[in-house]
């Protein structure tokens, strides 16, 4: 961490300055430019709150040096961790594809999704029983029930499940059903729910907040690193912007930018990333050009009956045509599907 | 809700389009435009997902009429919600000012805390026995302990406590203390914990999340106020834009909004709004002049020394001043503070 | 300026890093911490572009330690600018209210537009005779014609005219009938304009850019200081970001900060900055108890009939009462308008 | 257009509202809802302002629902535009790149960038003779010298030249060298420099503003179309948001949504789009299989001594292995390189 203090600071100031470091056991190294004093801070200040020292008299601004996260570090693993489900392999050399419905809606349609996506191709099946809504009056999922559906989807097609779960208090039993915990955007900074999944053993997703910048991200994952769970996965799903033809702006450069920062696996969200389903093919084979560990993507057997999120999900027909299409692409980037 | 149909768009699309909507019970009204024909939903399309209808064959886009919430809207309640705790009243005439430490740190330090800000006027003690930090490295607040303290300094002084609640499984041991519960900007949808503060009777103080549209921080009112918990007031605290100079922006435009959206009491955060001690006094004046209801700030006995948020906290001196400042104000508004 | 190398950098990395910042005249000072050593660059660091040496090998990151504006700056000069247009002093102790319509429409419009504004006691009356309109098929205002009603109306009120200019050639043309160019928001880094703004001695209100930071607007007003024109004026009228209730999200924490950060004067604009003409009272009250030097407020004689932002203009009547009670807040707050 | 008005509309409201309407020649269709009147406006609305009608009494709000741009509409033209340039297809089957230094900076920088793009494979030269720079003291380009060796390099290596015009009054003679006048991100919304370009016949090469929308982009495009000139080339580079850790957010999904919207080509800008140069190859990558008609790319002999933007310029030996990758990926997405 660095201090940078005004050009009107006092000695007076710089000494106060170096006598709080040193109150936390650290060292000061003193640089002297033409117009601001630069007091770095030696020692390790991965505890410190750098906003702290704003405060004191003739301070301008700190800057932090170091990342703030340790565990979810490239710095921290040598080599890619690679998360393996029921088999698949997640973070490896090949591209694994979730996909499923947004919400478990019922016995039949998550059934017939279930089918749909894995004679499609895909790895990992998806589906919400517990659905956090902006609004109070929306369906909120089937909840329990939800996840017995899923588990019978689990038994007829062999696909490993992810679900979301909302509160600590439901982790006990999503995990007894869930292959993969999903955490979602709006939760992204519940600490309670990610000191929760991080004393599990279960895969977490962990999906980017809609506000949260990458450095979030990986603060978050920290939680649940630091908590015993090495299984983390992450996921990049758009965040807000003010461009409203889209639903978010997906963040492409997040891919190869947590790719570089961290060892965990990525994963890219083309149907939320762009709330349109006819976006969803451009960009999920944007995101495994740009490095992503895999997808996950919205299909619904019928889309236009969907009691959610329709409108970002495909229909079985364009889903079987991007699975094709992509299965090519991961093949030519030297990432077979298997 | 309204349907807009692509220019391309067949007979046979508008039918199929006609026909999802009228299963929901709902009727249409169809105008033929230049280039576009608009669907009008007529009926109660509150809990529709008008995304649904967005995968529909030749539809382009669905534009939402009437406002998503009900209870937290101005036409569900004639005159301004008014919350008594313990006498002092938020959202009647007079402005209330919420003042104290970010953490509680220690006895000695809430309780000479307490004492400042009873004493330079403020009406309600504010301070965080839990604490959600963005590094699981940082000091996560005292617990229960620091909520005993704060009880212990509502006793000395009077003052009524607010104080966070971060985990739906705390609301009942929060609830002991505490005269208000603070819900953070990060769980503003945390869906667990607004059911939670919802089935309970305690004011509960809602803040704006960082990326959250003025729709969605009413949206997550009515979650709280449609489970039956009708003490809710809202809290501005700035948003995250790309603007670096301040932690957040401060959107000032959303008190008044709010004011005219809702009937529920707003009070302005400048503390959190600016990041930056010195930026607190013209803000708080702002949120005034622009019709909040109140203020929180953040106050430390000796900022240089806080555990968080020292930068953002003002020494007593400066909030003596600036309680002497807002008292002139808020008499010359005609919302005097008691 | 500090460069951050990576905690992978090698010694011969270090050295390069040295010898490049050598060659510019510059001088080094290394602190090595716990991972990072860093490199703090001595002497005039204002022409050097930071981001060139994050190409060099081991380099993670620079930092800017001073400010990259130099004459806009507080320690550029002792006291506030104060310019005076015609006996209106700008910047000083009293606030002043430039008023009048988006567009000059006709001579009466404007004329009876003036008249309105000067009986409410405006100070300055604005128009647009050159409008930046988004679409090219939409009234791109009188041009010419619209310079020569304005005189018009100075000449039957007395009030000094502001009104836009568009590009660098039209600068003499407008100069010849303004008393105050006004840059807008978009042209905010058309660096010809700005240039030839720099050139002439007439005023310059600068708007800040919809998505500017605080440090873009005062590099902008840099270049028209550094042109050899001191008399510029900065304007706050929103930024652009998520939220979509209001046009704009009016930055209320950029008025302070410029206030510290620079000696120009700022004036906020609630009616770009909000879009809504009822919200234009609360946040044009907000804007002086925050301290601005003055506003600019959009009033058309029928708003109904404009012909641009009728929905941010306020009606005669609405005027009248709001400029009553700015005055009265004005007095309150030790800034009597004259 | 629609018109929504309030719960609390009166009858006379709506009657005005359809009077005004009516003095603008068009027709209207009245639809009402459980609790709005929706008022839909049938006739030619693209020069309308819609914002002038939310000014009326008992008006909630206006929804625009034809796109506002025709002529660089997809409904506009059957199939894609192509540009030629001196025998370079823009916007056909195959890929384009364009690369070269972020600045011309002398005779033989610029020729030895040129012969090393040349040599990789690329199609266009890039290069800045003039400069748009935020600070008034960082270089500002070469001027004229500049377009001269610019011309030289074409004549040397026979690659087309783009290079940047800042200004309306600098059209002709930028015109008389470069083959593609390149607009900036900064001007894309000076509407004078976009009419200067759209009577000219030179290819005009519009980059998206750091803040507009898709929308915006489009309409500051169909200036230039509706002055005449239809060779224009639309640059995805970047937008701004509350990410720090690249210097732009790279709007991936606008790639695909702009070749919905609009029949004209599509570049991306992965220099630009990340600031950083070990981000440019994943990205540039993401944009092909996305869908874009080709790359602009920073290509600087010696980075680490470029005069501007060296942190997001590739090596030679860097570019080279990124040309034979996006090679063999053009083919593989069936769009080969000439």
């Amino acid at each position: 961490m660095i201090i940078v203090m005004k050009p009107s600071a006092k000695p007076a100031d710089i000494q106060q300055v170096i006598a709080r470091v040193e109150q936390f056991g650290l060292k000061v190294h003193i640089s002297e430019g033409e117009a601001h004093t630069v007091i770095g801070v030696v020692g390790d200040t991965q505890s410190l709150d750098q906003r702290n020292f704003e405060v004191l008299d003739g301070v301008e601004r700190t800057v932090r040096i170091s990342q703030p996260f340790k565990v979810a570090s490239r710095e921290f693993r040598e080599g890619d961790t690679v998360i393996d489900v029921n088999g698949v392999k997640i973070g490896g050399r090949g591209i694994v594809i979730m996909a499923g419905p947004c919400s478990v809606e019922s016995r039949s349609q998550i059934l017939e999704a279930a089918h749909i996506v894995k004679e499609a191709g895909a790895h990992i099946l998806r589906g919400g029983a517990y659905k956090p809504r902006t609004s109070p009056y929306s369906f909120q999922g089937l909840g329990e029930e939800g996840l017995k559906l899923l588990a019978e989807a689990r038994e007829a097609t062999g696909l490993p499940i992810i679900t979301e779960v909302m509160g600590a208090s439901e982790v006990p039993l999503v995990c007894e059903y869930a292959d993969i915990l999903q955490i979602g955007a709006r939760n992204m900074q519940n600490y309670r729910l990610l000191q929760a999944v991080g004393k599990v053993q279960k895969p977490v997703f962990l999906k980017r907040g809609m506000s949260s910048t990458i450095q979030d991200l990986l603060m978050s994952a920290e939680y649940i690193l630091s908590g015993g769970n090495y299984n983390v996965i992450l996921c990049e799903r758009g965040i807000r912007t003010f461009e409203t033809y889209t639903r978010n702006t997906f963040d492409i450069n997040a891919i190869p930018a947590l790719k570089q920062l961290s060892h965990l696996p990525v994963i890219g969200d083309p149907s939320h990333g762009t709330g349109k389903w006819d976006l969803i093919a451009p960009i999920a084979k944007a995101c495994l050009a740009a490095g992503a560990d895999g997808l996950m993507i919205e299909v619904h057997p019928r889309p236009e009956e969907a009691w959610s999120d329709g409108a970002q999900s495909l229909k079985p027909s364009r889903f079987e045509r991007l699975m094709s299409e992509l299965r090519a692409l991961a093949e030519f980037l030297g990432r077979p599907m298997s």
